[in-house]
């Protein structure tokens, strides 16, 4: 388990760095990121590199037994940089340049920037491939973020025409797939083709805008696979390399980015949205989304460790949180924990964003909370060894559906993320795991897919859900499915499209419900005949409704008026050996929960730990080796009360190493690891 | 009585035109519309044309007895033309080109725009002038939607200057009218003029900001006199010539846009804006508007038909919906019902704006409907030969006052379009018909001319009102009538201007009446005496006061506090044989319609149908000859409840041909058309 | 006493000026404001001046005895000007030309502009400084407004980097100081150097963008100086220069446009905004502030006549309101009453913007109100000679902590202005009267100094503020007090930094308070302990919090919950002779007042008058000669209801002449002038 901090030593005096060594030693520290922004002291004038400070601090780290991930510094190029070629400035929709301020005003798919890209990254591989303290790389810093995933260049312009010209072969293609003969939009020549730039009514053919999207991924991807490259040419596999992400970020299709990496690596930061009941869900989509990536554990690279600001600063954790959501991270599968930052910076545009240590660098109570869990992780983290987190249940997660959702939403203010999201809460506050897995993923070992709002997808993912259902597995899917080819046209069949015998249903009529619309859904018909439109219905429908003929499946819910009332809102279908549910609307929580229970029920799929009161959380981390399986069970308030529940049998206590069972009362914030071994 | 739907045959297989002609039969349709936005399929590169495909559909349509109606393509030209000549985009003010997107990135006052246009509609003249189953042309598409009727472009400029050059003749003139000696913005060569662009504060002197609005309708004016001095030359008045309006849509001078035209053409949604309960007020609105244009019927080129969308969708139509609006089309004035559009179509911007038929292109449920429609109108059509709507009631919309009131809103949130909509709903809640018209049309066989808001007016049209009331017309005239001249400056004149002697009072004082200030109304200075601050008020001012002193006029309405507290706030006056009203301020609701209810019993108007339950239209379609009067009378149940009425004598059901008196229930949806010939 | 008008003899024919002249004879004028805005009159083209217009509408107001006062036109350059030197105009962030439209298109640092500027001011000093009936100068008009006082030119970057080669000296010094290590944006020339324009993130150093607002402001008071040398060396004293400033703008540094002045002007516009109830205390706020601006007396060169609109309209002023804002003016300071404006004008953006005549230009309801303010002042002015207002408490205003908390306000919407005018809000209500200073200016005669949110200060204000305590003054200071550096870093020691000698506490942890997060107040420990999280406290507080470590102080509040709960919220601590309050959050108002009442009852801190009903205004106008002491007291009504109260002794009514004691009762809109000698 690597636990430690994001460190800066061209922030701080040099004399500061061995305090701030050893105080890392004392919280029980054993590694830290370093270099990542450090250009300018890498390189401080173009071709004169600069590494001995960084030399220096590695070292000191190497004697306090702290060992190092660096960060190629990408992200942040140099003013002397960017002077000398202002073409590799981005520029926006609109065509403006996007200057130099924050950081990341490059431009992906600049061959200048990636050869001076390719030019320090290979220098620091150089210098670092065989330090034996340093043991991972960093590539840039969170690609894609704040908003510079998409380039409006005239160089972005000939790479995606490029793009074009390598996915569709032909221009008659291009023409047919997109269907640019509507308002006369078809192109006749390459040169002709444009970015979904700014433009009268700002409209855009679909297909060109969900392929701008695709492409814009595609170009940071392939960027950062220069620098992958670069490395796994250079440095030993002892070496492992990642990049950090941003949990619920969409510009660029993680699935992509993750891909070609060792390991995936997270930012998280629990405490800087509002809604805190909503935080422990939230997070904890954005961990098992990370964990879906590659299916294995990955890194926290950025932990929350004090209140969040650039302009405007998020709540300070309280006493206990930092801890808290430390726990959660692991639990869910981290393997890695830094905090950022070590110590909150005296100046800059992150002069507010608080880190371990406040301003005055001097250790608080933030520090002494940190160190306790350095404390606790000696005797927790050998346990975790080879373990990570096995669901049976897995939602799908597509970034092209969520692209085409965020082009055109449906329904006013209607989106993919956040309906999926509303599912995963289902799961997460019964404490049953879940996978978030791509269309593309396996799906061995699974026995509930819930396949939210699913409007395109690849052949090859049709077939597999298909042949999942048929071998015996369980799906979810709901309206929208199978609405959309693969290139953002609507199917011209009826809907559920290619899903129509999977689901056992039929779709010729659809509608959205706007918000000051009221329908209600009933369990059955006699419910429906009796009903007015100004009763009181026991669930009620939102967002989108599908008047659905069954061709086969069997109705479990009804719409209760409107001119679809009586007809199926909500179906299950027999499929092979399987069975396939179809939810023809948005549900309301109770109306969704009371489905997932019964689904739950018929699968006999467990909570990881049975009674657990509101707001307590339980994730298990196991390994199976042959016969033998070892688990890891974490418990975690996350209410403001004390919570008092029974142990369903006899654990071990990993922090205290006692034996533990019956009554247990965890106060807020509390958190308790068991283990067994079976 | 034209009844189809807009087809695209450039958008589906060849092979499909013939099951859509034959199901347009099926439904009774007699017309297409065809071509519009085709450019790049009749011109596929420059100065080669194809016209084949268009000449097989037309003939295939012929051969179903489906006539066409053409659009000219300009709404979309293609990017080979727009890459040929980049200098036609349109730019906005801050000078950002408005690049290739949705269609209508043309700059109206380009020639080189303008040259092409000549080529490409002279060709089509040319190749179906003759064709016997063209029965009509539509010039471009929508003109000035999608915010294209102002654009910034130097070409503009230049062109702007030149109108004003016209318009004021010298630049001591334009200098004096505008009143540019204030904080020295004056003139000192035509070369300084400019466009109202970004600029420092986004301030533009009035009379430059109302010039610039009246030239960029000018401009779309004169664009299409274009296009209509081509037509008109080479074609036949057998094929009539309009264009598509889009009823409220105020970009434009609609009055100038629909003179030079032989008919108007109206584009009408009724489900997509939100409050169902408002729906058919504003629909009836904008087809009134349509009606008195030119005063004469007009035709629906775009009808909804589904749920339109770009990117999130309005409401699908209820079963009944679809034919409901199609005859309060038809009963307003519509002489054809075009529904836009046919089948749904799978790709590009307007994949979701649903058509008939649904994207699997098979008949469903709109089609059923759609084609009832079609079987009643074969009983209904011959009835309405040569009939119109003929009202006594006439509302002035003018909008030069409209823009006016765009520019400078007096009192926040204030818009001169829902102030006249106001006013028109208490005529249609009561079926009592009005015609909307120009101040400059004719005010001959109306009794009641409401004039809400004339701030400015043309010396003609002054003068008419003024011998309208004199010859024994009813007016209402309101807040902010005479305070301005024709050039957007106030009037140097104590108010209301040049209407004091007909309004009978006089104005030294006013404000605003802000949203959190209730100010109430009272019938008399007893009541008001009574009345302290505190108190309920049977009526409420909002929106504006004006200090009334009365000059021969009486007083209907006090105020009932603040400072103005006992003045008039409603006025009337004899003038001549006539009768002059004025409201100093917006009336709620009651008020509004206590006071219209007294000034149509005094008039004697009536509605179409007596006793009408909430919720029911009815409008009255006829045709005099000679002593000969026949009458079409349209019964429409909007509400969502049976409506129960008497009917005052005996009719004849003209869709079944019985006889029909006494009560009457009509379901929701429900229409009613009743004959009498007398 | 100057009392007269805003008048633009160019805006009326030359017939009309003898009227105006003759009504404002009638009105008591003895002065207007001339010439402002009028460049085109005066230069209409490049080198031919013209004064003969304003030679005689000069000369006819000395017939009248009405005097001049000359605004320099340059807020008002003509198009010629701008069209033969376009790089004149200003940039916004995203390098958009802000293009001719409203006024003030110029960018100060542009040296041409300066130099056309130096020939007009040069020819208008040359013209009329030897002219008697000339009083005084108005330099441009209303510097900075409508967001001009910072421009994104390229000859703003160079001259902006100049600046900062002036403030730091060296490269290395700017780096250091901003902390440019941070993301590698060390600059390595100056050239690199740039505005904080737009960028991705739209992020900046927080030590750019604080600079950058410096480097604005000052380069407008450079322009100032530019024409204040001009007229300096050309004119008398006897024709003191001044400039109209707006009261709580702050996009300059008011200090430092003030202190070159002769004399500080105000433009102010009681009733333009809503909330009438918080008119009162928010209009004495800004004329305190400017009296504030040179410890001085202030004249307003536009006082509020009428309803102000650009757009919408704002109230218009109820009788009674005009005479009692304008006595609100005089009573806290000022010297002149020049209404804006006389009469209103019938074209341009200000035709709305309502004068003293309304557009016709006959006297009615508001100049007879004006004239009876004439004629009171005959009766009032002598009183007023040598006579200030003279205040015991001084609130401390730093536009630099201004600027800095807009750059970064900490929690979301935080407005240090708003914090300052709560703070000022108890002393308005209360009648005792508070300066608004700088804190480099002298704190002598002050008994208490409210210092809010002084994050950053100067060394010396540092040292004072300690002096001031010490030597037995009681000062209140607040969260973020010595938080920050000149520079805009953060001190990297425990808080409050230098002043926690002085405030005698320590703090180490802190943090917003969000708006849904109630923090309850409390007075003990002891109803800490008792309290519980559901409990409703007496106090609330808002914003943020620190936990305070006492280290000598006594705690007075206490936070009532969360983890911070029994930490003190408020504190008092003795230093030297003096008392150091420390306010670790946002009081509600109650609080406030109960903290403030107290420290105003230690300090024997008096209203004006004692026993005032709520709503009714008293200020003191203070001369003294030696033993003598001379005082004029308004007592105005703000409220709506009549006011009843005992004066504690007898003055002489100043209007009448007559003696007053006992009972008074004042209507609405009421105004007393009470004198005392003794």
């Amino acid at each position: 388990m690597l636990f430690g901090a994001c460190y800066y030593p061209e922030h701080w005096e040099q004399e500061r760095w061995e305090t701030d060594a050893r105080l890392m030693k004392e919280a029980g520290f054993n590694v830290v990121r370093l270099a990542e922004f450090a250009w300018i002291r890498m390189e401080p004038e173009e071709g004169r590199y600069e590494f001995e400070w960084l030399d220096q601090a590695i070292a000191l780290f190497g004697h306090y037994d702290i060992q190092v991930i660096l960060g190629t510094p990408t992200a942040g190029p140099p003013k002397w940089l960017m002077d000398k070629h202002p073409d590799m400035y981005q520029q926006d929709y609109q065509g403006h340049v996007r200057g130099f301020g924050t950081r990341r005003h490059y431009c992906a798919n600049n061959l200048n920037y990636q050869g001076y890209t390719n030019k320090i990254v290979t220098r620091m591989a150089e210098q670092y491939r065989e330090h034996p303290n340093v043991i991972g790389w960093q590539i840039d810093n969170e690609l894609g973020a704040i908003d510079t995933a998409r380039c409006y260049c005239g160089n972005c312009r000939l790479a995606f025409i490029a793009w074009l010209q390598q996915r569709y072969g032909s221009l008659e293609q291009l023409n047919e797939e997109w269907g640019t003969i509507f308002s006369s939009q078809s192109y006749t020549s390459w040169e002709q083709l444009h970015l979904p730039a700014y433009s009268v009514h700002q409209g855009h053919n679909p297909g060109l805008a969900l392929d701008f999207r695709r492409f814009s991924s595609d170009s940071v991807v392939k960027y950062q696979q220069l620098q992958l490259d670069i490395l796994r040419s250079l440095c030993p596999s002892t070496q492992p390399i990642t990049t950090n992400m941003m949990g619920s970020f969409n510009d660029l299709d993680y699935y992509d980015l993750a891909a070609p990496l060792d390991i995936v690596s997270l930012d998280i930061y629990p405490i800087m949205k509002r809604v805190p009941e909503e935080r422990a869900f939230r997070t904890g989509l954005n961990h098992d989304t990370m964990r879906g990536l590659k299916g294995q554990n990955f890194w926290v690279l950025e932990h929350q460790s004090g209140a969040p600001c650039t302009y405007a600063m998020s709540s300070t954790p309280r006493p206990g949180e930092l801890r808290r959501w430390t726990y959660q991270s692991i639990a869910r599968g981290a393997d890695a924990i830094v905090y950022f930052r070590w110590r909150t910076l005296t100046y800059a545009l992150e002069e507010f964003w608080h880190g371990i240590l406040q301003h005055h660098g001097e250790p608080g109570r933030r520090f002494e909370e940190v160190k306790q869990v350095g404390q606790e992780l000696r005797a927790i983290s050998p346990l975790l060894a080879g373990t990570t987190v096995k669901a049976k249940v897995a939602m799908l997660k597509c970034f092209h559906n969520e692209w085409a959702f965020e082009l055109q939403p449906h329904a006013s203010g209607y989106e993919y993320k956040e309906h999926q999201a509303q599912y995963y809460r289902y799961f997460h506050e019964r404490n049953i795991q879940v996978d978030i897995i791509s269309p593309d993923a396996s799906f061995d070992g699974y026995e509930l897919l819930i396949i939210p709002n699913l409007m395109m997808a690849r052949e090859e993912a049709t077939k597999r859900i298909h042949a999942f259902t048929e071998r015996g597995g369980t799906i979810v899917m709901d309206f929208r499915a199978g609405a959309k080819e693969w290139n953002n046209r609507m199917l011209p069949q009826r809907l559920p499209g290619l899903y129509a015998d999977l689901l056992g249903i039929s779709i010729d009529d659809y509608g959205i419900i706007e918000e000051d619309l009221s329908i209600g859904l009933l369990e059955s018909e006699a419910e429906a005949a009796a009903a007015s439109d100004s009763a009181a219905y026991p669930g009620e429908a939102a967002t989108w409704y599908d008047v659905i003929e069954l061709k086969g499946a069997e109705p479990l819910l009804l719409f209760a008026n409107d001119y679809f009332a009586g007809q199926p809102a909500v179906t299950r279908n027999r499929y092979g050996q399987g069975t396939a549910y179809y939810l023809a609307t948005e549900l309301d929580p109770a109306s969704l929960h009371g489905l997932f229970q019964s689904i739950c029920a018929d699968l006999n799929l467990e909570p990881v730990l049975p009674g657990l009161p509101s707001g307590v959380e339980a994730i298990c981390r196991m390994r199976e080796e042959g016969e033998q399986r070892s688990e890891v069970i974490f418990v975690i308030n996350h209410s403001r009360v004390d919570a008092a529940f029974t142990l369903d049998r006899s654990y071990a206590d990993a922090m205290t190493g006692t034996e533990i069972s019956g009554v247990v009362v965890l106060e807020p914030n509390g958190v308790l690891v068991l283990c067994s071994t079976g």
